[in-house]
C-alpha cells in the first residue's frame, strides 16, 4: 500500500510545516525562461537566479529545475556545486508551484501539492497555460523521495507563511480573492489549512504590498522571523499607497496573539524606492498576445521582506541603493546568527517577485 | 573548485566500475515513447517496463525517467513506490545513455558521460537526433548527486561488461566499428578504458548476438556473473547463425583469463526461438521517413543473457514458452542467492533490446 494511502490524516500523524528557519535539506529553485516576463531572454535574470542559488549553496544543496532546452545553459551559468535537474514550467516561481513541506517527530516528510492557477486562473492570472507549473511539486517530490498529497485548494506558497507552532499569516487580498476558490467560504479555507499544515491559528491581514501582482502575497509583506517575531514591510511616506498598507498590517499583527497565545514582536523593514519600471527595461521584455503587460513607468512591488532563511545565511534582494544598508543592518539585527547576504536583485523584481518567490526550502526531517 | 577539477586523474584516485553483482544503491530506468520504435503508440512496452520496474523495486530504489508530455501518464502506470524523474530522451536505452558509474574505496563515487551517436551516427545508427540522449548521462547524475567525467570516446553502457576486479568484455563488432571511433586504434580504446573504468585486461570477443542492431553489444550475448564467471548466450542448432557466434565466443572465453590471472567458468545459456517479428507487431510500428526499419518476419536478437542483476533478484527475460524455464532454471542456478523474476519482454525486444538495455544501475558507494 501506498504511503499516501497509509497516511489517511497528515495532523493525526504529527505533520506540520516548519518554520522557514528551521533546518533545510536542501532549497529548490526554477530557472527563467520565458521572454515576456524576463526582459532580453532572461540572461539578465538567469544571472540574478545564479547569484541567488550561489549565495544560498553556502549553507545546503541548491537544486535548480530547468527545461531540457535550456539544460545546458544553464548547467554552464550555475556553479558546479548547484544540482541541476530537468523540470519543465511555465515559469520559475517554485515558492507557489513547488510542494509545500510538512514533516513529523517521526522523521517522515511529505509534500503537499496544492491547485494552481497562475494566479487567478482566467479571472486575472498571469499567463496561460499554467499546465507545467502544475507538475513541478510532484517532479520535486519524485526526487527529494517524499510522499505527494494533493490538497483540493488553489494556493501559492507565497501566499502564506507559519511559524512552524501552529500559526499561519496570509492576506484576505489573496487567499479570499474569488479567483482563486470561490466555492470555499474563508472558515473552509482555515479548516483546509489546519489539516494539511497543523495550523491552529490563522493571521489575516488584508491587502498585500501595493501593485503586488500576486493579489498581495504574504511573503512580499511579512513573515516569522522565528517564533513570536515577525517582520514587516514598513512605510514612512504618508503619500506612498504602502503607507496604509503597512499600517493596517501592523495593526493587525499588534492586536493578535499566535496559536500559542504569544503577543508578536514586530520588526519594521524600510521601503525601497518607489520602484518603477524603465523604458529600456520594458522595451527588453518580448510580450505575445497574451502576455500579462510589462509597461513603462508600472510601479515595482519591491520589499526587503522577499529574503530567504537558509541553514546559516539569509539571503535578502539589494533594491534601493538608499536603502540597501539600512535593510541589511536592520536583517543583521533579527539574524545575528545568520550571515545576511544582498543579491541584485532588480532583475527577479521586473519579472514580478523577489528572492523568496524564486526558492523553496525542503526541511530537513 | 570543483571535484572534476581536483580529480584529474580517475584511477590514481581508486575509481573503478564495479560488477553489477555488487551492491546497489538504485536502478535508473527511462520510459519508452516513440512510435517508430514501440508499437501501438508504446502502451505494450510501456506495461512491460513497468513490470520491470516493479520486479528490480523489490530490492533496490528505482528512478523512472519520462518527458514532460507523459509525465503524469507514467506516474499513473507505475506503482507508486517507483520514483519518476522528468528526463526528455530520444528512446529509453539508458545502459547505453546513462552515466556508467564508478566508486572508490573513500566513499566516493562519480558518473562516466561517454560520446552517444545513437549506435552509429548517420553511418548506420538507429535515429536522428539524438541530443537529448546526450544530456542523459548529466541529468541522472544531477539526481543521484554525484561529479560527472566526460569521456572521449563514443562508448554505449551495453558494449561493455567487467568483473569488477579489472577485466572488461567487450566485441571488436562494436567496439572497433569505424561508426563509432574510427580515429581511435584498439590500444587507445583499451587505455581509455584503463582511465576511465580501471581496466587492465581487455577481452575481445569477435561478433555480438546474431541480427542485433547495435552492432553486436556484449550485453546481449554474455555477462560476468561474479568475477571468474560469465554466461553466454549457447545455441545448438548447427543451421542457426547464432551457434556458430556462440562457439566463437566460446573459444575465445575459454582460452584467455581475466585481470586476476583466472581462467573462466562459462554458464550457456539456452537460445530462444529462433523469434520474428509478426505481422501484426510490424503493423504497430509507426514508422516515418527518418525510421530504422522494423519489418514483419525479421530476425529479432533475442537473448537470455540481456537480464538484469538487481541486489536480491536477477530480472530476466520472457521470450520463448519452450525455453523460459530452462533458463530460469539455469540463472537460479548461477545465482542461488538471489530470486529470479522472469518479466514478459517480447516488446522490450521489438524494441531493439531487452532488460538490461533498459536499466542501469547506480552501485552504493
Amino acid at each position: 500500500m501506498s504511503i499516501e494511502k497509509q497516511i489517511s490524516d497528515l495532523r493525526a500523524a504529527g505533520f506540520r510545516m516548519p518554520g522557514e528557519f528551521e533546518p533545510h535539506e536542501a532549497c529548490w529553485m526554477i530557472w527563467p525562461e520565458r521572454p515576456d516576463v524576463w526582459r532580453l531572454g532572461g540572461r539578465p535574470a538567469q544571472e540574478a537566479f545564479a547569484a541567488v542559488a550561489e549565495a544560498i549553496a553556502h549553507s545546503e544543496t541548491v537544486y535548480v529545475g530547468v527545461s531540457d532546452a535550456q539544460y545546458e545553459h544553464a548547467r554552464e551559468m550555475l556553479a558546479p556545486h548547484i544540482r541541476v535537474v530537468e523540470i519543465s514550467s511555465n515559469d520559475s516561481w517554485v515558492r507557489d508551484t513547488g510542494p509545500t513541506y510538512v514533516i513529523n517527530d517521526r522523521g517522515l516528510r511529505a509534500g503537499i501539492d496544492w491547485g494552481f492557477n497562475a494566479w487567478g486562473g482566467l479571472n486575472g492570472g498571469l499567463y496561460f497555460p499554467w499546465d507545467k507549473d502544475q507538475r513541478v511539486a510532484q517532479k520535486i517530490c519524485g526526487i527529494s523521495g517524499d510522499p505527494v498529497f494533493r490538497a483540493p485548494l488553489i494556493l501559492e506558497g507565497g501566499s502564506i507563511h507559519v511559524d512552524g507552532e501552529g500559526t499561519l499569516m496570509t492576506t484576505e487580498e489573496c487567499l479570499l480573492n474569488p479567483n482563486r476558490n470561490p466555492d470555499l467560504s474563508r472558515e473552509e479555507i482555515e479548516s483546509l489549512l489546519a489539516q494539511y499544515l497543523n495550523i491552529s491559528k490563522v493571521i489575516w491581514i488584508g491587502r498585500g504590498t501595493f501593485n503586488d501582482e500576486t493579489d498581495g502575497h504574504i511573503d512580499n509583506l511579512a513573515c516569522f522571523v522565528r517564533p513570536g517575531e515577525v517582520a514587516l514591510h514598513w512605510c514612512d511616506d504618508p503619500d506612498d499607497p504602502q503607507y496604509a498598507i503597512a499600517r493596517e498590517a501592523y495593526e493587525v499583527l499588534s492586536n493578535t496573539c499566535d496559536a500559542k497565545g504569544r503577543s508578536l514582536t514586530i520588526h519594521k523593514l524600510p521601503h525601497p524606492g518607489p520602484l518603477y519600471i524603465s523604458p529600456a527595461e520594458a522595451g527588453g521584455i518580448h510580450l505575445n498576445r497574451d502576455s500579462h503587460p510589462r509597461e513603462a513607468g508600472e510601479r515595482l512591488a519591491g520589499s526587503y521582506v522577499n529574503f530567504y532563511i537558509g541553514n546559516q545565511v539569509v539571503v535578502f534582494p539589494l533594491l534601493d541603493p538608499a536603502r540597501d544598508e539600512e535593510a541589511r543592518a536592520c536583517l543583521q539585527r533579527i539574524f545575528p546568527e545568520r550571515e545576511v547576504i544582498g543579491v541584485n536583485a532588480r532583475e527577479i523584481l521586473l519579472g514580478g517577485g523577489n528572492i523568496h518567490c524564486i526558492t523553496q526550502q525542503q526541511p530537513a526531517r
